[in-house]
């Protein structure tokens, strides 16, 4: 067995808003202390799901802010870091350390698009090496059907040859397995998190670290089960069931607009229609979505 | 004849970078007054050209403040102000307003792709009515081999009949020029401004209404040429020549990766090879790559 320097599960959690768009942090910390309840390990806020990129820096920062003033402890936190500019990168990441978070997911920039293993190696170097501060921890994030900026194996290869001890894991979101099989023979040691839910089994059971996904904002306990016991044959079917119920809302989650839905579905779970709302460009579902949603929610496992 | 209300030959000029990747301002502005004394209308500083997502806000408003105070007249601006969050395009867009700058491109929300043209007026819509501001006008950008976020006819359609004295025009920089013919069709009066130098010359025909792009950091004497003439038979050949001459720079900035070699070629035109320098993750020409442009530069029109 490898030892991976990050493991567990850890919700990409959404982000509640206020009529007026701003994020509704009580109702965010009061989720984010759900979600550790119901078997997450910590909280990887921040990131595609939490609508990161249509929050302000100031708003991030809140955002992280509010968690830890609610008693959320900062090694129970991972927030997404990685934006279109190293600056604002540099920025965030540091101000995450100023708190005590010291393990942050980092998109690589994302504007230009097409661009060489050299130019990504050469932000990344520059934005860690800018912060210089020994306790960073980054995990990379590679989700190219959103960003557009897809991270291979020879650059990641670099930078944990560079950077060993800062560079320690990465949010898979491509949904591909066989890069995530890839990356578990190329990099030992190296903390590979699923970023879609339905390959956290099969990751697990092939040595990795853990996940980062949408889903565990409605079944984080599934996702537990599954983390815990994926090893274990005796429990084979409880896992594979956990496993089912984890797709499932998955599978319904994105037979709509994704992230929209999984707001929906975590406002139909708690009984609040304000977590409906996603900041533009994401729009809510329509009327007759939300109704067919529902009747379908309630049909879940 | 439409009557536009952006006209023009503008620059989407290049930002170069001080050996520790900050904005060389003065050797910016002296770039920004010579391609006005060059013929440019103006300065479309801060695109894609100019690696605005590159910088933080900080930066793109010390780029901007420095343009004012090298004595350039705010109607000679038009700023990008677009980024991934809607709070920092208002305050981009404002802190433009705020020195008297009223023009500005806006990129859409860049994030998340695949957006609906719901979720994209929704998104322009909240911008322009926080900021309420009758002075503003938008130059929509269209962009989408890079932004990933195309602008739908239908979509540009209801900005302008939601805001018809705000949202006046689009740069167009698919280099598809039988979307630029339907802007015109679809939208008269509506100001479509060629993003692609190789299609300046048909566009002005079409009824276009100018240019920002990048090949005119080099030749913007030749894209005043088309612009002034291109409805001048006597003057046909003079123009014909002219946007041959631009098409030239074009094809040889773009057999490299194209900013950076607009930037090299800057640097070529002007003896100084620190313009060469992009900031991640955008790379330098190797220095192979550049002693060919160097040959190749010394042999165009």
């Amino acid at each position: 067995m490898t030892i991976h320097r990050i493991t567990g599960v850890y919700s990409a959690a959404t982000t509640p808003l206020n009529a007026d768009d701003s994020p509704d942090l009580g109702l965010f910390t009061a989720h984010c202390q759900r979600l550790l309840d119901e078997g997450c390990h910590g909280v990887a806020l921040l990131g595609t799901t939490g609508e990161a990129n249509s929050f302000s820096s100031t708003e991030r920062r809140g955002i992280l802010e509010a968690a830890l003033k609610a008693g959320i402890a900062p090694d129970q936190l991972m927030p997404g870091t990685g934006v279109a500019a190293i600056p604002d990168t540099v920025e965030l990441t540091r101000h995450a350390l100023s708190v005590g978070v010291t393990r942050v997911v980092m998109l690589p920039p994302f504007y230009y698009k097409g661009v060489s293993d050299d130019g990504l190696f050469s932000a990344y170097a520059r934005i860690i090496e800018t912060i210089a501060d020994d306790r960073l921890r980054v995990v990379l994030y590679h989700i190219p059907q959103v960003s557009g900026i897809p991270l291979t194996l020879p650059l990641i290869g670099r930078l944990i040859a560079a950077f060993p001890d800062t560079v320690v894991g990465i949010k898979d979101s491509a949904g591909d397995f066989a890069n995530m099989q890839a990356l578990l023979a190329a990099f030992p040691g190296f903390s590979v998190l699923a970023g879609a839910d339905p390959l956290l089994l099969p990751l697990i059971k092939a040595g990795g670290a853990g996940c980062i996904t949408a889903t565990s904002n409605l079944v984080a306990d599934s996702l537990r089960t599954v983390y815990d016991h994926a090893s274990d044959p005796t429990r084979a079917a409880e896992v594979d069931a956990a496993q089912a119920r984890i797709n499932a809302y998955r599978s319904l989650s994105n037979s709509y607009v994704q992230i929209p839905t999984i707001k929906a579905m975590v406002g139909l779970k708690n009984g609040n229609s304000a977590w409906a709302r996603p900041r533009p460009p994401l729009m809510a579902l329509s009327a007759a979505d939300q109704a067919d949603l529902a009747v379908k929610f309630a049909q879940l496992p």
